[in-house]
């Protein structure tokens, strides 16, 4: 097993072993959605179909980039790659570096779109990646968008990482205007922030995915392959709170700017309110692994229909037949979130305010 | 037994064992009431008179809608009914739906009245209901007033409840209007919040018991009675803190509404704040139904007796003599339930600074 | 033994073993003083004598008003009166309404008296008390000065106690007239408010002991008495904790009002902060009566001169040579205490910002 | 041995079992940095370099003044001077008094300058030094800066020690105008307020280590070497967190006063926030010496070594290239330290928006 494909899969196991595929961290529980006892609503009215730069998708939830460049993790993708099917989700591929080099690994990336031919799938590759690494990666899966990944602080806790972040944003540039696919920028749970977000948009990028702190945590886990006992709590904690994150890049309101919401998101309640705070969709990764890991794809079926009903409770409970209505709801902020945004510029009255329809 | 009455029995069992048969989450120990030294008043004084629309209550605190609708709850109304009589507490029924439906069960109701022919007692219906079942519920105890239950997030966790909540306002209106007593819309410990008090007030309701989270949890008894192991803590925590839910709807200050304060009330102190905050009564559930499973009619009694002492205690400490000036002390709400507060439009300052007579 | 005489013995035992007798909820953690590294004084440069209306204190720190009344407790009154003439304390007998009615006890209080014969003493009677029994109380121990005390919570919980409290400003209005030394009138844990301050100060009372909730707490004592399993934690908790209760009625800068603390006041740098929000003394009460308990006057000596050791401590840290420089040092209140201040109108900024001389 | 040799290996033993030689109550935590996705930079550009008062630092990092005045400490100073060497560090040596006064122990401090012949070494005083025993220390260790202490609180817990504070700032005056070698006062762990500073800077000085509460803590240390068994927590306690006393005296905004920070310093990520907002270096005291005290000079190295590598990954996930850009970046600081800012007049907002450049 190349050094690459034995990451692969400490990735995996220290993914479901480690406390950052609970929650915590996230400050989703300092965000409240304000119940409706009159939703004047039916459950079968509610249709949450969204798109992403004019993909659309059937659902506001998707299977975020995980795993692919090892053998031993086909069935994984493949497990993934069905419940995606089944429920009608998007889903991404972990990254296609190996993919691109190593031949013997590409079935286990391709095994996500044979097994669903017609589903939205996202290519993943990093932002260091060249135009022809971006259409290779694309075809390798047919995807129908491409997510660029930052992951500068996990690198950098790697004894193998990058070191050297440079000419990253060009890179970035450069593939969103030669793909035919649209792209996606995302963090790796560390949060995109307002300064990034402003980047990124300067630079043309029209979709991020936010995925902040609080969910699967990349430090905790490198530092745990490199036998770190007592790491910085600093590092080990660092990144902008998910819902930090989300807030203060929907408070810029750029024009034309797409919003996916990860990192720590483990509940219905938990989208429904990244969704509120102006997310399109959220995405979800270390608990669908670890369910798939527990249970296989009936496991993640299992989950994700859960949150998927839970999701439509909330939205009920809003009174929100669709995305637009809910993010329309009044959204109250509290507690370390609260205080994060009043400094960062966020309206907190304006968003407590909101006026339902 | 009928799966309803088989119901009917599982809340009794798992409101009684539930966390949320306890207090907190409701935000009452957010809510300060100002000693005051030098009451000038005795206890005799203390004339905690009040009134719902009219229907005059000796004392503010009545025992809120829970049971009746199986032959083996009969025995609980009848307990309950019995100690309301002696304190001259005012006390609903349990939704009566059964009872409209199942002749049998008739008796669970009429035993309320029966055991208590004077008292002011409610009906008990759920929005859905059409103004001849309101009639013939209200006829079925000979009630002074009827409560109409909002539960959405209940229902919805329910394998055989409620999934079409449309034209809920305008039933309700209807009911309002055609009635010949007075109607109460309730929730049922998810909270009424701004929003909704509005859309029920432009509908003709004059009297509101907001219902707020933090006392008995329905999201959390059906999930139990559906057998989920963990379910969405977002969901489990559903709906506003009582004490906010109460706060903001009072900062409205709609002209002839009336409001009545319930979830979470489990003492004397509680009711005093929530009195102080606006409501012209509180009610309770929850810990009444566990003293009677506890203690039968003696324990109802008991404790009751203590609430509404400790509730005298209160407004003699602040120099209130009755409910009007127990409205114009001096209210500090801080923690949690003053970040939502101050979010939400309500003048703490003026609360804290309201001047005593 | 009277039944009186049995309460006296209860109270000193329910004094030492309940969690009142020990620091928490009294606020004063929420309080900061401000460290002065150059604080360019000597030790024996600080000098802390203050005043009572104009009876000269030699430290700013009393014993308050704990007992007498029965023969059991004489023991303890001739300790703590020991200690209070070795470090020149003030210190006050407990209520003397026994030593009014059963000559047999009066020996109780006078050995205060007699053990110090040059001290600064105070009578202690309730608020219900008449001219001439506060005559009487003063001659029975020289005091020097008299403190009545407002106690209703803990009346409200004896079964034996008040339940009027009509006439008590009228009554406490002749005494400080009438009587010939000067009147402090007190609380007893519960903290008298910004509300309460100004009525007594309207009856021409010109100095207040706040002694506010988080020390010694009588409703805990008096339920524990009744056997009372679970109170109601909002009585349990009532009052204005001891830190609000000084910095709102210190905001409220009555000209010749004169403040003293009390109510958990623990340690050194509690009276150093209470102080510095402008008391002109601090009072103790149950941690004194705790060490007498446990290891009598030489005990009680120890305790007090290591709270007169760390006051003086603080005071030099803040560079502050007597009680005046102390009351210009800037304070920094946070968490609920700051909470409440703001909401109560103190103005927290000109606390912080307060020039060092 | 002599009782101050004794003293100083008190002071090791305790130091490096004390609580205070963990994290805790410095407020870094309330501290945070916020990510940038695209740093935009390589590890390899990283440029750290700073000075103090133009004695140029190789890092920002220094090793604080500690120990030396006992046979015992030789090997210590020895280790942590091995160290210093190594990694190109500044290091300051402990009080030099007894050096100046006890011929036999001067070893134990030019120990430092022979095992590092070309390191930054700062000698270092107590604030009562004259300007001849400020020249004979920076002599017995060939000083390029010297440190002044100000260690007030420690003094006053300890039975041998200082009462007299007087005539200190004049002596620093004049060391400082006096001597050849640039002047840097200090704190002991007890914070630098705004107020001090001020003194300071009016008084001359051009540098000061804030030195604040939450690391080592020497009234905890002299309490246990005094038998105290329960301290004053206000005074276990006391001073300004390190976070608060730095952001208070960087707010000041003095031209030309250079600021170092310590307290507390453990991970690389206090050392990158503490340099964020506005320290020129950090220094690092009781945890050095617990790893000394472990595992020799390997340890120390190894510490230090961790914590500079983890300082760099913490300003390129900053996208900071020099300490000058770190500056730039925005700061967002809540809970306590938040709390404290907003009272002592820091702009809490200005920070959270700084641009990144
Ligand atoms: C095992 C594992 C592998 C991952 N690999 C990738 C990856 O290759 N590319 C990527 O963009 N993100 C990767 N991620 C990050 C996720 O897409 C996501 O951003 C992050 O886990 C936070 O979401 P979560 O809290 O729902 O797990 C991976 C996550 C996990 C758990
Ligand atoms: C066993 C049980 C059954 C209940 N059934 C009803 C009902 O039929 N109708 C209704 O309006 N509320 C019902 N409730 C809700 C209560 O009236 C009340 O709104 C809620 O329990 C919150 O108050 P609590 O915290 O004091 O229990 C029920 C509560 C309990 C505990
Ligand atoms: C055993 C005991 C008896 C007390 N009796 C009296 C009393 O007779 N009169 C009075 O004014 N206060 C009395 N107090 C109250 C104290 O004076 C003081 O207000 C209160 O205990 C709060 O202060 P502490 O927290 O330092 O105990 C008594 C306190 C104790 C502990
Ligand atoms: C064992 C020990 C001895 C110390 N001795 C001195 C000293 O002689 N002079 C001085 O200025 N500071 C002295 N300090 C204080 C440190 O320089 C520093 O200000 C303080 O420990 C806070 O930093 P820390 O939390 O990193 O330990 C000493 C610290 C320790 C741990």
């Amino acid at each position: 097993m190349s050094e690459r494909q034995r990451r692969k899969l400490d990735h995996v196991r220290l993914a479901v072993a480690g406390p950052g595929a609970r929650a915590g961290g996230a400050g989703w529980e300092d965000v409240h959605l304000v119940h409706r006892s009159l939703p004047e609503l039916a459950t079968h009215e509610i249709d949450l179909r969204t798109s992403i730069c004019g993909v659309p998708l059937a659902r506001p939830v998707m299977i975020n980039a995980m795993t692919g460049g090892a053998p031993g993790v086909t069935a994984i993708n493949r497990d993934l790659a069905a419940a995606a099917a089944e429920l009608g989700l998007a889903m991404a591929v972990g990254s296609q570096t190996a993919g691109l080099r190593e031949p013997e690994v590409v079935e286990s990336y391709r095994v996500v779109r044979r097994v669903n031919p017609r589903g939205v799938i996202l290519a993943n590759l990093g932002s260091d990646a060249t135009p022809e690494q971006a259409r290779a990666a694309v075809e390798m899966v047919e995807a129908d968008l491409l997510q660029l990944h930052l992951n500068a602080p996990q690198e950098l806790r790697m004894r193998e990482g990058d070191r050297d972040f440079r000419g990253r944003l060009e890179r970035i540039a450069r593939i969103v205007q030669e793909l035919s696919v649209p792209v996606v920028v995302k963090e790796c749970g560390f949060g995109v922030s307002r300064e990034t977000a402003r980047q990124l948009y300067e630079a043309g990028v029209r979709a991020i995915d936010v995925s902040g702190r609080g969910g699967t945590n990349f430090v905790w886990i490198e530092d745990r392959r490199a036998g770190v006992v007592e790491g910085d709590p600093g590092l080990e904690g660092w990144g902008l709170p998910a819902a930090c994150a989300l807030a203060e890049v929907a408070a810029l309101d750029l024009s034309g700017l797409e919003l996916i919401a990860s990192g720590g998101i483990r509940h219905g309640t938990d989208a429904a309110k990244a969704l509120a705070l102006g997310a399109r969709a959220v995405a979800v990764a270390g608990p669908v692994l670890a369910r798939q890991q527990r249970e296989g794809a009936a496991g993640v079926r299992a989950y994700l229909e859960g949150l998927l009903a839970d999701l439509q409770t909330a939205c009920l409970l809003c009174g929100a037949r669709d995305l637009a209505a809910l993010q329309r709801q009044p959204v109250v902020i509290t507690g370390l979130v609260g205080e994060w945004c009043r400094l960062r510029g966020v309206d907190l009255a304006a968003l407590a305010n909101r006026s339902q329809p």
